[in-house]
């Protein structure tokens, strides 16, 4: 990946405006609705099983995140997922918290078998993710992007799609290619929903990018760019958080060139 | 309507404190929390079966809010719309998103059906409201609020209330008269929830004038001022959000009555 | 309480970063989530009925705010509570608007009889909680926070735990002692949130602290102080919300030393 794909990226993004069918948790869709605005996306929360179906056909690209699952959005989940795969839309899976409990691990592994063509998550989820097809096994809460290096490539050849995990250092495969992203802040942690809202980023990338290890490091750059940006602005968490939209909005074709994006692979 | 009449809607709104029952989509229910109080109403969501039909009774007036109905809220919007119109308690109904999933249309034309004192939506929504008692029609989401002009007008004549589409200039009409209310700033379309958060001040001035027309614009006009006012503050769209609560609450009855309100109908 | 008791529980909180199970209304999950991780704690929103109660049982404290409760939530709830109990985790219950609406007014009676370690409200809320086990009796929205003590006094010697009730000065007494905490700033009325946040933050420092009193106390006066910071700082509403989540981050274990916090009973 270039320079010039990431550029490429972000002014498809803004010229595109993608719908973007978020099914996520209560907690950050207010944030990830405004990432998605101030990047020059669409978004649309749509989770009754009555409409996710349908929308997930005409939307531009689909986020499913389970942090707050339960009954009723997990069958709009599945629903959605299905719906997407059915009309090749790109989609997300974000498996919060993944690991720890039994309910949620087993619909995350559910529909990573429909086969998402991206899943973000940190280590630990990306870890238990990976491993929860096989009988599960140990989570690290405090584990580093690196260290599900091989779950990664792992879940990658299973769904046959890309997986992101984040970290201080992002680590992004499909397999085949490792591309890490380097930057990014540490108050991104201290704010509630940033890492759901670049995944949300990552589906607003995949609906305007052939490939999609280019649009998944295109997102993770681009919300890496923003916390530097903002962490120098802010006085804490709170100030960081509406300066991280504001410079979301900010970061250009030109400026995402510049990140700090590794092929290693 | 005069410059006096804002004036004195807006002070009546600080005098009174309103209490504001709001039936709203899980997006915006914090923005529209902080709209109300920063205007000087008091908030309160309550969307449980259990609870909406009794409540809606004492509340001052109240909002109806479709942006992410499922089955459990479906039913308390009937019963608080019901409780509403038997206490004669102002009602808004926002029809978010309505014309393109059949859910929430058949559910917005049947709230519609239980004469909302005002519909509040842009003008796709209007559209999609006002003609799906004849079986739906084409909806443009890039449509002009003039361009449901007619749309709003039969809506009224149905409603036997007011309906406003908002929109670069808003529309507000009762069937007879028309008022546009102009300014505002772009930044609004680019924060999750203002048009939302506007539905609930419209309840909010239902609440503290006698005549609906009046009420509506006022609040148009009222999100509008602080909408300039934070725009001129602002370095993007996150910081825009802050700066538009500071100005709701800083926006006085001599600041509204200098509004661009234009009465033509 | 001492100078030293409060510095030690701020520096235990920062040391720790307690997991903090929040079962919270849908209006205040945000703000909820980003006080305790700008206090230096770590948030989880479980609601589900299928995981609350297993996730109780591993969090350092649970909160259980019964703000937008249904009857999902509820279940979820009273599992989270049983486990929390059966575990000897501490456990705060937020009785938001007990007293008007039946459905959730015997719902936190019926919580209260759980014996949570502390229980957190207005005035209003304390009295009408109070009073439930004894069929009700009047509640005053404008009652002051020494309008509630023989009420709360009462509801602590049912519990066997801690009652604090939030007003210009809040009262926190375990029934045999009582403390008054001074200062914060009337902007805390005007976001939303902020009263729910401050329950979360209650639960964080129980997990930290070995006496329920105390770990109480500290969570109310960092509140305080906090606000006091953000005022200072703030144009409105809006940006206080943000500066607030700034300070309450900035205040360290020496502010904290300094609260206005007063023994009397």
């Amino acid at each position: 990946m270039t320079a010039v794909d990431l550029r490429a990226a972000r002014e498809a993004l803004s010229a595109n405006a993608p719908l973007v069918h978020c099914l996520t948790n209560t907690v950050v869709q207010t944030i990830t609705a405004n990432a998605l605005l101030a990047a020059g996306a669409a978004p649309a929360m749509v989770d009754a099983p009555q409409e996710a179906g349908d929308f997930a056909a005409v939307a531009s690209a689909v986020l499913v995140n389970v942090g707050t699952v339960h009954e009723r959005t997990a069958e709009a989940m599945r629903l959605a997922a299905r719906s997407a795969g059915a009309a090749g839309t790109p989609w997300v899976l974000d498996p919060v918290a993944v690991g720890g409990l039994a309910y949620r691990t087993d619909l995350a592994a559910e529909l990573a078998g429909l086969r998402p063509t991206v899943v973000r998550g940190n280590a630990s989820e990306v870890m238990a993710l990976a491993g929860a097809g096989a009988g599960g096994r140990g989570v690290d809460s405090t584990a580093g992007a690196d260290d599900a290096a091989g779950a990664a490539a792992d879940l990658a050849a299973r769904t046959g799609g890309v997986v992101a995990v984040s970290g201080e250092v992002d680590l992004v495969t499909d397999g085949r290619r490792v591309v890490r992203v380097h930057g990014g802040h540490v108050l991104l942690t201290r704010t509630t929903g940033a890492g759901c809202a670049l995944g949300a980023l990552v589906a607003a990338y995949l609906a305007v990018t052939d490939d999609p290890l280019t649009g998944t490091v295109a997102a993770h750059a681009h919300v890496a760019l923003a916390a530097e940006r903002a962490a120098a602005l802010a006085s804490g968490p709170g100030t960081f958080a509406a300066a991280w939209l504001d410079a979301l909005d900010a970061v250009d074709g030109a400026a995402l060139a510049g990140a700090q994006v590794r092929e290693t692979g």
